[in-house]
């Protein structure tokens, strides 16, 4: 299957609605040129298309394979895909310049990810997964522990996991039975099962550096009992170079829906050698910073395996001939018109296409605000991002993963029969896309996040930040008649999320399950206001643009669609919302 | 993965809503008593939930195989159930007595086939096509095919096929290539490939009788030169023996991302013999009627996988425990509470209730005037079946399957990652739902015949009959208090379904894309506006008779939960098709 990366549309983005060279001045900004950003696109483009796109139907078919010994064998060619990009520098480029990195700002590695996920989703977790653990060590790891890990996953030659869930546990991490004992040494031993372990073990990098959440002997019970550890694959002698092997082992490979290109690990660990990361009993903070990166990337995902489907789709429907155009033959001399003409394919390309380009804009605009939040000078500006990043983290997953998937749908369908073939790939893309909607957080957890802490923290200030931009903004534009048709359908979208958040407040403090039951429907309503601002963004460059490019014709016709067909939704999600919860409610569990 | 028949539901519908003792003069319904009834849904009950459901994940893991004879083995046990299944007579219940069947009603055989699906979808199918196959010969077939061919069928010692698509046309029947050469004897010589042909090739029957649209030589070009044929596997002797193999072949099993334990082939005809099935030309028409019957089947399996997810989705959530509820621990004594408790768990099983029960409902009420088309001796009441057979067809298929796969896919979120798991079960209903809404017509190509088609036959008749219908009812109900939230449900819905016929009788006309831009959007509005209808005849029986069992509270308030939580969507759709097509189709095919 093809993969062409949307280059224009992320230089549009960044160039245009976000103007990163306005920030050209802060810290890790200056080296972020045009020039430079340019450049990186177009490299990585040419990775992604030419080296992991081939390999994504290969890595489906193939699978990872856990040997006798328990080593796990990855499906041909993602080893070598990955020594091609550890050589090429990739994994340095958004990295802190102390451990190597090239120190670049995180709202431009975002377009990398993007790119390797959309082309094969299954092997950039394996870069993504070590980008999250580096992460976590950067924010909490002693100096000890960064000099000894972040150099070598910075460069890639070790990778990182992720480990959090148990059998009985997922979500509910305050149950987690994992121990750690103190050695007394400085180093603990740990022992228990995690299960879901993306890349967990496999034969792509030298060492993998686990991130294991356990609790300590003697710890208080829940989450206030619960430590974050990292534990090597290999231990690391104080030389660098690896000695002893650590029985942090696979047990076993799951076998998935999709994304069958990871090696999805059963992970055993006993008795072995983990080293505190941050404090005793602080484990979830600690995991809460990969966790919000991990987030990001997830929803990020959700737009990736959109993107390829509906790449792939409008191939097909450009080639397909089946039936006559309702207005007229449309491809006389051919024996029929290609589906591309049909309405209710248009329908299914035009949805994926204007979420696809507004998701795109609110995953990098956020990822911006990630930057400012460290580099800007401005305390007002660090206060808001860091408000915009806690409130549109579980929206930005949320929302996008279930479009994302509904997307990866509509592409299969344009295939007919044939998208329910595997050969032709568009299956992969459905199966690959559905587990987005589940990891990091399911769903309906990013939904009550989103109502049930982020909206009140602080009073509500994020959420109060983000109406008065909008309001700004449309107040700022008023008298741009153009503009016009564009910001009706932001105050629409706007004002239902106003009003649902009215609703919420006078309801859901009364009946928490009134804030429960409208969860899901919220963090909908809030993904479509927040595509609506972005869709005005691009809109009022695309207006003033308009003439001198065909992409910005396409663009204003893409934001017309938007506001026609996928606003109207706003008012269905606030109704629902606005009947609470008592229906939802009603049933005993044995009535089920 | 747990299968229980929804016997008390089959019930109150065949007994309390349709009263189908109110028929009992009429034809086949003198036999289908209360009591008839009762012991057709228990036993055949007891081998969906002992027999079929323990072999749904087996026919998922193991597939079909062809071996390098070109036959095909079917998963293990496939075989066997089937031979009981004969044995038992199963396939006889809805047949004509003419032909050794029991010649009960349509609509009873409805739950049977619900049953059958729910249980194992994928082998299901293999006597589904044949009584889509039985069908159109029944109809169209001479009469000395019908006596060769149908007794066998009956029996279920032989078993059918559909042959309609080729590698370059599904939807577009009319390029089709296949060849038919008369060969002067009353046979003809049929040469030509097809594809995706369902249960094509297998083990589980002595014969395949393959029903087989080609054109004969000479024949107009486009739909009006296509014939039906009919293709045994093995050729019938005059004696009714098996003869010799007829070069009708599976060349390839398809490998698909679902239905794994039905053989979809690759078929070859090579000079097969057949015989042509109704009058040379007119083979579409003879295949509609098996197309009708295979629609209704389809939209019964988004209801089936839909139902199975849910049950299971039941199950898991009343015993995974995690986290507290919002409103204070409901199992105080355990470690957390069953994720029952949670809203947005309850929001998942409550749409997939809601929806199933009213389809369900919908499905047998339209295969209620299904049968009374054929029975009934009131011209008035003959005619409204037809045209509700008609006009519903295609809301049933492409509606119901559109929210089952939905329903099949929230079922699976509320797993969480084991969701994902393929050993958990819950992926298989989703990979199984997806082809129901693809197959039998694509839904895309279902809604375009709602409103190109369907909706403006004689006159518009079909649809203001069923809008009149609903008016009656509304009237004479006016009165009754309790009702009322019932009443503003339907009305609701109703009165979008309305605006939204008006918006496209007065738009659709001047511009046919502005029909097909609605198409998708109309056919959910009537697929809620259905649901409503059936709901609200529903609650109108709970309600007489609540306080007498537990059964119709939960039917009320699940009713109350529709009108809440699903209806609402009617405005998003009634404002989707009043955009028109404009915005839909304003790319042109390079802008993408």
């Amino acid at each position: 299957m093809a993969y062409k990366a949307p280059i224009r549309d992320m230089q549009f983005i960044y160039d245009e609605v976000l103007n990163i060279d306005q920030y050209s001045d802060l810290g890790t900004f200056a080296e972020a040129t045009k020039e430079t950003r340019d450049v990186i696109l177009e490299e990585m483009a040419k990775f992604c298309e030419q080296v992991l796109a081939p390999l994504n139907h290969v890595g489906d078919t193939e699978g990872c394979v856990r040997n006798d010994d328990g080593s796990v064998t990855t499906p041909k060619g993602f080893k070598e895909a990955y020594q091609q990009y550890c050589e090429a520098a990739w994994p340095t480029i958004g990295a802190e310049p102390e451990f190597g990195g090239q120190g670049l700002p995180h709202v431009l590695t975002l377009s990398l990810q993007e790119m390797a996920s959309s082309a094969n989703m299954a092997w950039a977790m394996y870069p993504g997964l070590t980008h999250g653990a580096y992460s976590a060590l950067l924010t909490h790891g002693s100096d000890e522990l960064k000099a000894i890990y972040l150099p070598k996953m910075v460069s890639g030659e070790w990778t990182g996991t992720m480990n959090l869930t148990e059998p009985h546990c997922g979500t509910d991490l305050g149950l987690l039975r994992t121990k750690a004992e103190n050695n007394g040494d400085g180093s603990y031993n740990i022992t228990g099962q995690k299960i879901f372990i993306s890349a967990g073990e496999h034969d792509m990098s030298e060492n993998i550096i686990h991130l294991v959440l356990a609790r300590i002997a003697g710890a208080p019970e829940g989450t206030k009992g619960i430590s974050l550890f990292v534990v090597p694959k290999f231990l690391v002698n104080k030389d660098g170079s690896l000695g002893a092997r650590n029985p942090a082992t696979c047990g076993k490979i799951e076998e998935k829906m999709g994304i069958h290109g990871n090696s999805t690990c059963v992970m055993n660990y006993d008795s072995a050698k983990g080293w505190l990361v941050g404090e005793e009993n602080k484990g979830l903070n600690a995991m809460f910073v990969m966790m919000n990166v991990a987030r990001l990337g997830v929803g990020l995902q959700g737009l990736c395996q959109s993107e390829t489907s509906y790449q792939n789709a409008v191939i097909y429907a450009k080639d397909r001939l089946q039936m006559r155009s309702l207005t007229g033959p449309k491809n006389p001399t051919g024996p029929a018109d290609p589906i591309i003409v049909h309405p209710d394919v248009r329908r299914m390309l035009m949805d994926a296409k204007a979420i696809n380009e507004g998701a795109r804009c609110f995953l990098y605009w956020t990822a911006l605000y990630g930057d400012l939040m460290h580099v800007s000078n401005d305390e007002a500006v660090k206060t808001k991002a860091n408000d915009y990043m806690a409130l549109l983290t579980p929206v930005l997953k949320g929302y996008i993963t279930d479009k994302g998937f509904e997307n990866a749908v509509n592409g299969q369908q344009i295939y007919g029969g044939h998208g329910f073939i595997e050969e032709w790939g568009m299956s992969q893309y459905v199966r690959d896309a559905r587990i987005a909607m589940i990891y990091e957080g399911a769903n309906g957890v990013q939904a009550l996040d989103l109502v049930g802490r982020k909206l009140a923290q602080n009073g509500g200030r994020a959420v109060q930040s983000f109406f008065g931009e909008i309001d700004a903004f449309v107040k700022a534009n008023s008298e741009n008649a153009e503009l016009a048709p564009y910001i009706k359908g932001l105050k629409t979208s706007k004002d239902s999320l106003m009003a649902a958040t009215m609703w919420l407040m006078q309801n859901g403090m009364v009946n928490f399950d009134n804030a429960g039951a409208a969860s899901t429907n919220y963090m909908h309503l809030f993904g479509i206001c927040g595509l609506s601002y972005m869709w005005t963004l691009m809109a009022k460059i695309a207006l003033e643009k308009k003439g001198s490019e065909p992409f910005y014709d396409t663009k204003l016709k893409t934001a017309t669609y938007f506001m026609e067909r996928i606003v109207p939704d706003c008012a269905a999600h606030l109704a629902k919302i606005q009947t609470g919860a008592t229906s939802m409610m009603a049933l005993s569990a044995d009535e089920f």
